[in-house]
């Protein structure tokens, strides 16, 4: 089940290049380069003569020529050359997807180009943004999950698992003691913890104003697809309301997104950023390790869920309380699903 | 096709710990560990919520905590705590298992926990009783097979293969020239070779009371489902009949059993346990050694064996006078899947 | 989609041995090995009793007994001991297949023994001929190929492939310019290309008689089912025609056979003559290596192109000029295996 009408990150801007890079996204195996002039272009990869894929040949100028028998291909998609003769025929031609490249990362649209919003995008604008740290997670690449890309979007929308998964790297903290509140939006779902009055991690509390006790929250909001950000941030405590926070507080977000490879395989690209302790090297680099860390914990938990959900596909589940976000972004998944079919 | 209302070895006594072991019984994943009071423990592995292996959480007292959303679950498979809401929902459970534990091992009733019956163990009680030597097979832990469970009963049941498949190990000692007798019993098969009057074999020799010829005997009893007990011995010629076999002859059994992890692969646990010679501890270490050797022969053959039957269902076979009593053994299991059925 | 009333190379001469060589042709599992009197046998590779593979049993004279439980066969595959029993079932025996041991290979007939016909083979004399030194491929030993064997006939009926596979190897020689001919005849289909007044190729230019301009030409013959012979030569310009060419010219061929091991995997069998610089050892070492390097890339390409036609195994394609030979030997298999339904 894959919507195709909507954005996937492809890759980050740094991954295409002059040389082709195949991936697969949504079961098509996916020719991405860049040509000439710097456009990222994104092909079917595969020749339409003997289907020998396009990213096993070479990039020519703009264009790309196949391995096994020569023919060429301009960045449209379109045959341009078959050696040994002068005809092309109309259907010489290869998928070619659109993209955008925002932010420092490729973004594909699986679906119908002539469909293809930039508007759609997720507000990722953080990412190219004065004032923020930036660590692109795995240095820049995808992490290959074997898990369905929906299982990202759950485990996100239900961070009480925090304290389950990540007790070594991120504590314990008692998080899944707060309740939770599910904000149904047009094309997104927002899971709002809101944690009053509690200390401030030790970690962090240098970067506060003032001493004492802090108001705590975790939004997370899952844009259609699988698009999340989560917001753990605090301020001194009565400062803010949950509707009211103040964006100069100490403030991570985490950027993550499940680009589905196959149904049951997918790419976990990631970003943490951070408006505090912006310049403090050592800082950062902690940041990125410990960031590894963490969501390698979670692959291998979604890994797990994987197998076993294949391994048991009609045992019998039940729903708790912290299920309401995920299962309503799991709605609104379905009901996309159902307006693309119509 | 399983029995699933009889017994099986699930693990070796010392095998299951404070820490969840996981297995895979008829299909069906299943964690093992032990409560605080020693009480051997198996449930289903799997999390009703969100269905990650239980044996990815922790043990808490007599108690699992899953690892993914800390739900709690007792030894009896009731879901005992949920973070963050009061209310259990009635079908927050998961199975559990019929155990017991006996002679050294821990036996598991994958059906109906209700009709889980100890007289239906095998009489297995020389494991732990005085004046027989006990050799666990593999260091007290299962060989894992890539076959089909009832081919290791298959196995047993025609010793005819000892001359082909171990002539290295246990010699070829000619016993597939005496015929066999089936043995049909309510709820096992006999096969009984009898080899009068020959030499012995010249390392147990000095275990007799006598020199001079012997009678030796190879008699395999499978139980149901498969727990395979093979009787290997003799005494002076002439003192005995296989009707009445001396006890107090140096007797070897060895004690195999194969339980069904899938339909086509499966876990070997054996044992091997001897009369005479039980203080002798050089005598013990060769013998540990050499049944290594033999077994490892034994799966050998058994895996390539399900490789070719995958690979070729249909292919014509035929039967010969050894097959009788794997093939009454074969007719008994599938009389009782008809009972399970009705 | 496979012809079965063919010969097909099972094994260079040396591989059969007095030791059991087990190989799949066709989804068969066959066990070959030589007779006392040096004569090749292959039979199926499967115990009629309990299907354990033959080639794990024993050859004794001329004979093989399973390693099981000790049946024997004879070279017809005639089941002649069985130990414990004096009487044979008609039906203990397996099947042998036809084989022929011609120029240095073992050639296997997978279908009806009864129309096993030598003079189907191909005219691969050359192998053994005086005057012609001999290459063979993988230093006489198959390449295992995980692709179907009909894309070996693709690909050598379509020699403008070399410009864009083998351009590091065998050099882009600009053959991609020149048309081709195809020569369908009864059991075989033959592409042609002719390229007048070129200049020769360094490396082979001095065993010309005479310097200057050459005609040049490619010739592959694919004979049923897949015996491909590859004929690379050139003459001084202006001596020779296409249809009369001097056999005394510096004459490479190249023989060549995928044998079908699975629909997606096969044996690739090949050889590499020519009659110029026989006696030049270094020139023949040269040889040896470079044609392991071309055929390896070979291989990658139609793995490459398996693995997409497995992957989308209904995407459009478009077929061009070139394909016109190789089309027509597609069109003569799909010929005969109707006829082998009838």
């Amino acid at each position: 089940m894959f919507l195709r009408n909507c954005w996937y990150v492809a890759a980050w801007s740094e991954e295409v290049t002059r040389t082709p890079l195949a991936r697969t996204f949504l079961g098509m195996p996916t020719m991405l380069y860049r040509a000439e002039d710097g456009e990222a272009v994104a092909l079917e990869d595969r020749c339409c003569h003997r289907n020998l894929p396009l990213s096993m040949g070479k990039i020519e100028g703009s264009d790309v020529r196949c391995g096994y028998h020569g023919l060429k291909f301009d960045r449209t998609g379109r045959c341009i050359e078959i050696p040994g003769q002068p005809q092309i025929p109309p259907d010489a031609k290869v998928m070619r997807f659109a993209l955008v490249e925002r932010w420092g990362l490729v973004w594909i649209w699986p679906g119908d180009p002539a469909k293809a919003d930039e508007t759609l995008l997720p507000r990722w604008h953080y990412l190219t943004e004065p004032g923020w740290s930036v660590i692109k997670g795995n240095d820049a690449a995808p992490v290959a999950m074997k898990c369905n890309w929906e299982l990202n979007n759950d485990n996100l929308l239900d961070l009480s698992h925090v304290t389950y998964v990540h007790p070594k790297t991120l504590g314990a903290h008692g998080a899944d003691q707060y309740p939770v509140q599910t904000d149904r939006r047009p094309r997104s779902v927002r899971m709002i913890r809101w944690m009053p009055n509690v200390p401030p991690i030790p970690m962090w509390a240098k970067y506060l104003s003032s001493a004492g006790n802090v108001d705590r929250w975790q939004i997370t909001e899952a844009e259609l697809p699988g698009h999340c950000t989560v917001d753990a941030g605090f301020a001194p405590a009565g400062e803010s309301t949950i509707d009211n926070l103040r964006e100069d507080s100490p403030r991570i977000r985490v950027l993550l997104t499940a680009t589905p490879e196959t149904e049951s395989t997918s790419y976990l690209f990631y970003a943490q950023i951070r408006n505090f302790g912006v310049e403090d090297a050592a800082f950062t680099d902690r940041f990125r390790r410990d960031s590894r860390g963490v969501f390698d914990e979670d692959v291998v938990i979604l890994e797990a869920q994987q197998r076993a959900n294949d391994a048991m596909p009609d045992a019998p589940t039940i729903d708790i309380r912290f299920d309401a976000p995920h299962l309503a972004m799991r709605r609104l998944v379905r009901e996309f699903a159902e307006r693309e079919k119509s």
